[in-house]
This record gives structure tokens, C-alpha cells and sequence, in this order.
């Protein structure tokens, strides 16, 4: 099937390609708009940049003609700072809660019965039952298209890490299956990460046979 | 555990970021140099931004203090064109023989036994043996870093998709247990995607119980 992107519906596009690069990572974004007031949001269109300096992005996206930016990115443009918490199997049902569009006055934190906790180095809380916290502080916002089907860039740099003791073996590698973290698929899906494979990286020497 | 992560060696703090943001999906990178010679390599630092206009990221980094950029980002930079091309069970022991650290006369194509295949609308080949390519024209080059640790984000729009006809449903949604794509974890770590659940969108009148 050869498709033109430039000849299908925007939501189509945004059809095969959500479909199409999967899973996806969640981060689960906390933030505090210039009144203090707080939200909570997942972003599936979500990675890490390198780790010197520690650099993650996510991309909020505008859904519909009408609308406004959503309110995480008005926060993080307003204030400069978020807290990425990674969802897991637990906190699957509250992540998909605290992912209803809402008026900008409901806390999410209290719809989805989660706990705020303080960060160390950023105004925004963490939230509890996530066992891993990246605080960030926004280092460039890249605006694509504020228009339908558009989308933004929020580049954050990491300036602390919570992790939780038990995921640790030694001081750097995470236990993937104490995590359990889940992936973003199209529409409504999710999988685990339970089905897990190793390959090695090959040597370098290796050459093709000619 | 409270990790600063500008009190830890930039490896410690890429391990935990990679082992954190998971499971994460596998770009397919195929260009050419200034040459015309392919080159091919995954990248997992990868996500969608947007589908108006259809953009999508991927980020390559830089592992040594002693070597270049990797050869994808000279040739995007150089060529301004790339396929993104979906990993799949089937191709996933390809993919990891073209991660090789290689030099760049190597092709990767033939050193994985891959077709190349010509693309519609760009120069680079697909990999014919994925089920989905989207061709994509470089829109920017955000350079974080270019030292040890560092990475550049590379944004491109989608020109042109391919998606063979077994995969879809209808015209626009991919059917997850016919794609078979992997994700990637940390290490030599990967995922199938056959452990699946749904989730719907709550309504968005529901309001906290006060």
C-alpha cells in the first residue's frame, strides 16, 4: 500500500504512524501551572536525547481546531520545569485516568487517588507510586505546527533521579522485570514487557562475505 | 535511591535512563552518504512528534571522546534524506547485526543479507524485507552535544509510506499481532509485543469525588 501522507485525513497519518512505531515509552509528566496548581499527563511520544547532559523530550500534541494547548505544555512553558514518572503495571489504571482531557482546574493527582510528594530540585511533585522520577527543567520548546494534528517539542534536562532501591542491581542497572513497565500502543492497546528476548552486539570485525 | 546525575559518570547515567524509558521503539535508519553508498542502523532513541506535519525524531549519540558522529547522522546531514524502515520478530536478528560498529565503506545491507529496495521519493533504499517504510526529508538538526555522552536530535518529515496490505485493517490502523514489531530495553535487551491489554479513555465529565 503506497500512501501520500499529503493526500489522507491528518487523523489517518496519526493512525499509521502511532500504529506504526510501537511500543512507545510513557512519560508521565507532572507539572504546576504560574498559580501553583497542579496536572499530571502521559505522553507516549516520548524518549531519551543522549546522557551528557541527561536530555529526555516529549511531544504534546494538539488534537483539535478548537482547542488549546494542553495544559502540560502551558505549565512547563509557564514555569520551566516537570517531573517525568515512569508508569508501570500498578499505576497502568491511574496513568489512563489522569489521561482524560479535563478542565485545567482539575488535579489529576486527586482524580486518579495518587499521592504528591516534594522533588528535590524542581517545584513540581513527583508522584508516589511511581518508583522512578527523572526532575527536569525545560531547556527548549520547538513548536511544529500549534494547529490540528500538530504537535511541540519539550526538550528537559535531568537534574534529579529517584529511583527506587529494590530496581537496582548495583548502582546503575535497572531490574526490568521488578519494573514492569508498560507500552503505548494504538487506540486503547498496551502490552507488558514480558516476552523478552537478548541478542548480543557482534564484534566489530565482522565483514560481509564477498 | 537520589541520584545526581552530575555526580556520576555519564555511562552510569545512560544506563539508568535507557533502563528506565522502556520498552522503546526501533527506527530503521537507511541513507546514503554524499557518495551514494547505504548505510543502515537502528536507533531506539526514536518516537513520533506529530501527524500535521507528519514528523517524526530520532536521536543519534556519541559513545567515545575519540570518534565522529556516527555515519546516519554525517549522511542526513549531507543528504538532508533517510527511511525509517519498522523492525519486526522476523528482521530483529538483522537489525542487530547492522548496529555493528562498522566502518562506513561497510554496507550494511549486504552484511545482514537485506534487499535494498528503491523508495519513492527520496534517494536512500528500504529495507525490503520491512513491512513499513516511511520516507522522510530532514527538516532540522538539534545538536545537544557532539562530545562523549552528547546526541543530536534529527527531525524529519514523512513524504511517502509504504505499508504492506496484510497489515492493515481498514485503511489506517496497523494490526499489532500481524506487524510483530520488538522493542528495545536496556542493554542486549528486547521485548515482543504479545502481551497485550486495552484500556478506554475515561469519559471527560468524570470529576474527582471531593
Amino acid at each position: 500500500m503506497e500512501i501520500n501522507p499529503n493526500t489522507i485525513p491528518y487523523a489517518s497519518t496519526y493512525k499509521l504512524l502511532t500504529g506504526s512505531v510501537v511500543p512507545r515509552p510513557i512519560g508521565w509528566v507532572s507539572s504546576l501551572n504560574a498559580e501553583g496548581q497542579p496536572n499530571l499527563a502521559p505522553f507516549s511520544y516520548f524518549t531519551v536525547v543522549c546522557a551528557n547532559p541527561p536530555t529526555v523530550l516529549f511531544c504534546p500534541g494538539y488534537r483539535k481546531a478548537d482547542r488549546e494547548p494542553k495544559d502540560t505544555l502551558k505549565n512547563v512553558r509557564a514555569t520551566g520545569e516537570f517531573v517525568l514518572n515512569i508508569v508501570t503495571e500498578d499505576t497502568a489504571n491511574a496513568m489512563n485516568i489522569s489521561a482524560t482531557e479535563l478542565p485545567a482546574d482539575v488535579n489529576e493527582f486527586a482524580l486518579a487517588n495518587l499521592t504528591p510528594t516534594p522533588s528535590q530540585k524542581v517545584a513540581p511533585p513527583r508522584v508516589e507510586e511511581s518508583p522512578i522520577h527523572f526532575e527536569c527543567k525545560v531547556t527548549q520548546i520547538i513548536d511544529i505546527n500549534e494547529g490540528p494534528g500538530g504537535g511541540s517539542i519539550v526538550l528537559g534536562q535531568v537534574v534529579h533521579m529517584h529511583v527506587r532501591e529494590d530496581l537496582l542491581i548495583g548502582s546503575d542497572k535497572i531490574d526490568i522485570s521488578k519494573l514492569k513497565p508498560i507500552g503505548r500502543l494504538a487506540g486503547g492497546g498496551y502490552t507488558r514487557v514480558t516476552d523478552l528476548f537478548e541478542m548480543s552486539r557482534l564484534p566489530s570485525q565482522i565483514r560481509p562475505i564477498s
